[in-house]
């Protein structure tokens, strides 16, 4: 694949040499663990998306924020690139490392800081896994509503840096609407608070700008994130379905009759039967697909709701509704779904996973022209995503060892994501454009968008050294990916700027 | 009191006249309608905050985008300092026009374009009045959640550009909650979509930076709003306390019981007394302070919430609590809440209206300090604001006819809001900072966030042409502020650099 970071830093850089940042890091933080043998940088090599490597040049592995600080004022006194990085779950490559960088690792911020139950706040630092959140407000009667299935490794500085979704955001929202307040240290190392515990903040909205922004505007520090109380009962709801687009229409059809789902989620005759194959969740197996739809509230509201689902799934032509009848069956038919990708991975040497987002009533036409898409290419796709949200999740199965299958792979994503932009949607929901998408940013912004961009990530580091070459793609790409489509490192419009 | 916008755009304007201004858009945009005679301007020159009053040199009305487009690009080419103005109900300055500046009137885009009840939004001209979207939505059993007072006159333009709130923010959260989607000009002219009808967006969240963003960065043009179902029922419970501090305390418990009312509303005996002077709700006037809380959803749940809430109140030392029987009687325990404003302009001849926010636990505590300072400076001070999510609304009783009175008010409304900033709070809510609290920003934010606020405004306008003067203050100004308080048009440090 191609890395073409430098695009993005390149005259930016001073000629600094390794050798002499890590002796200069040494000196004015002694006590920072700095990785610099091969060996020990190996594991840092990627993130969750795996098939993009790069060996950073340095790995630093602060304790405190004291480390962080000189760190970060360092590398900006010498022009030296930082990536950041937490857990290093992400799926787009957002903390893929630089050769000519530092990858600066958060993991060891673990402090839960406070448990506030009256104000039902969490205040944490960045290393903080998400599922620990829940599991320490759990005494509390509360838990944290962002949900990624990455839940029980990502980081809460990840989450922030990423905007993470998860099942439960179609009720509850995405990261952005769940934190109140980040602390940040910009690259110059100047310590900003955003946001309040108090509603709203004057000026302009700088935490939904950090939530969501991939590393490139500073380093979280801490994060205050809100707790909601966890429901008195959840119940779900499976529905077989004889035909994909039904079940698509069935979901926009659920939200229409007034019901917002705990978790609304879709799963195609391929995801049903890799899935049935590894859980054994007593999935309908000759389905063409199937919703889960979870209820959650108060009692006498999740009876209410599920004779409402059950009415609107019947109408929608439902071959089979069934209700799980106690936690044990909601576990066993949310099992199949929590493992689908694992069991996705078993019936292929490999497969890719899409991450694109569409206005629900688009649901129907954008599966089928998946399904095209699939037919034409003679890759299979298999469909597992958040349907209620219009998150969809298309992982395109395939084999690298076959000569030209990955670059076909990653063609058929590209028009995947193509599709959704074109309907209405965007070409993320949850995992981020990283390193990985940057090519179809080009697709979804056009040049004046793309500078404002640049200009937006200017005012918080003007010298690009915070991650630079994520995210946001130059202009001479765009000009290049527009003109040549990707793999050609050749400039289409070398008079574009450079940014 | 001190106009000193001229900081704001000095140096950056290009020497132009204004007949030479009129004479241009007479003849780029012949259809444009154009004010120009003073009498014709007299009426635009203030907005909701009448205390500020300034002439604007031109008000443009126009009928359609490609007039808007026009008279942006021309006032671009010109240098001309544009201030937009939505239904000017605003509450700080942020509609105050420029003398050296075109007031660019939006309220003749009135029209509801599109009400989709499957997806439950409204795609909206940004003159389309608050009240009316809920009006349009109701056939559909639908509402617009965020209700600022002034719901009846105040537009969704405007509402965005101030992120307004009102009654219902603690549940259903501010305009930024409840925006999907804006078209904009930007001050070059150029159309842009920020946001999307699919979930998140890739690139940094320019949607929640154009939320409260006051006019600086862009006009906007088409916002697509999200619409909730109607609940199926509301209630009201009233509860009366012989002690302001007991109130703000039960504000706070009713939240950690796992309540989150419709709205949580809270009124000092000043205010009580007022308002049952002016509408006769039957408010307890010999009580220190009341408590409204509406709880809406499904019968079952609200009946329950109603038990809780009323216990709660009772643990909280309430003296009285009264169950509003049927919905008459609601409309009537509200009447006295929605009149408090102009019931306390009838019992002093000018009162200067606060907004701050704080953590609710801080409430007793500020509540008490700002009774401290009513006694220190004499002058009556009555509260009536959004309890619940912390976000106050003292108001500072004074008759500007008395020397000194409107600058003690000032004073002492600015004491209010450093209190609020001590207390982890901030300087406003909802109405936005505008003109008016431009030296309390000085107070919020430091040199270095001061700094990176003008970076993010030259990202979109680079010669500070949209509502220059407003919303971020100069550093030159936080030098002075903070040197000398505000009148004093010297600059205590000339050498800082004027943004």
């Amino acid at each position: 694949m191609d890395i073409l970071y430098d695009e993005a830093i390149d005259g930016a850089l001073a000629p600094f040499e390794k050798a002499d940042v890590l002796r200069d890091l040494q000196h004015s933080a002694p006590t920072l663990r700095l990785l610099h043998r091969e060996e020990d940088l190996r594991p840092f090599e990627c993130d969750g998306l795996a098939a993009y490597r790069v060996l950073p040049m340095l790995v630093a592995m602060p304790d405190n924020l004291d480390e962080v600080e000189i760190l970060l004022k360092r590398c900006h006194a010498l022009g030296v690139p930082v990536v950041t990085r937490g857990a290093g779950t992400g799926l787009s490559g957002g903390a893929l490392p630089l050769e000519r960088g530092v990858l600066l690792v958060m993991s060891r911020f673990q402090q839960i800081i406070n448990i506030d139950p009256d104000a039902r706040t969490a205040t944490l630092q960045p290393g903080v896994r998400n599922l620990a959140i829940s599991e320490a407000a759990a005494p509390y009667g509360l838990y944290y509503a962002p949900d990624p299935s990455s839940q029980i490794a990502c980081s809460i500085g990840g989450n922030v840096a990423e905007n993470a979704g998860g099942v439960h955001c179609l009720k509850y929202g995405l990261t952005v609407n769940n934190v109140m307040r980040v602390d940040v240290l910009t690259i110059e190392g100047e310590a900003m608070t955003l946001g309040a515990e108090a509603l709203d903040a004057p000026g302009f909205d700088l935490l939904a700008l950090f939530n969501g922004s991939e590393g490139m505007l500073g380093v979280i520090t801490e994060i205050t994130v809100k707790l909601l109380p966890l429901p008195e009962v959840a119940k779900v709801l499976m529905a077989s379905f004889d035909d994909v687009e039904k079940a698509g229409k069935a979901v926009g059809d659920i939200i229409a009759a007034g019901i917002i789902p705990g978790g609304l989620e879709m799963m195609d005759k391929l995801a049903i039967q890799a899935a049935e194959d590894f859980v054994h969740a007593g999935y309908p197996v000759e389905a063409e697909a199937i919703l889960l739809c979870e209820l959650d509230g108060v009692l006498a509201d999740v009876d209410d709701d599920c004779d409402t689902v059950r009415g609107v799934l019947e109408n929608a032509g439902a071959t089979d509704i069934r209700l799980a009848r106690n936690a044990a069956e909601r576990a066993v038919f949310w099992s199949g779904r929590k493992n689908a990708f694992p069991a996705v991975g078993r019936i292929s040497p490999d497969y890719y996973c899409m991450d694109g987002t569409i206005p629900r009533r688009e649901l129907p036409r954008v599966l089928n022209g998946i399904a095209e898409l699939s037919r034409e290419s003679g890759l299979r796709v298999a469909n597992v995503f958040h349907a209620g949200d219009g998150n969809m999740h298309p992982l395109i199965l395939f084999d690298a060892n076959r000569e030209g299958e990955l670059a076909l792979a990653e063609d058929v994503g590209g028009r995947i994501l193509e599709l959704c932009v074109a309907a209405g949607g965007s070409i993320t929901g949850e995992h981020g454009v990283g390193r990985e998408k940057i090519n179809q940013m080009c697709s979804q912004f056009d040049a004046d968008e793309i500078t404002l961009f640049h200009a937006l990530k200017a005012a918080f580091d003007p010298q690009r050294l915070l991650n630079p070459g994520k995210n946001i793609p130059t202009l001479a790409r765009c000009a290049e990916f527009g003109a040549m489509h990707v793999h050609n490192n050749e400039l289409a419009h070398p008079e574009l700027p450079r940014f």
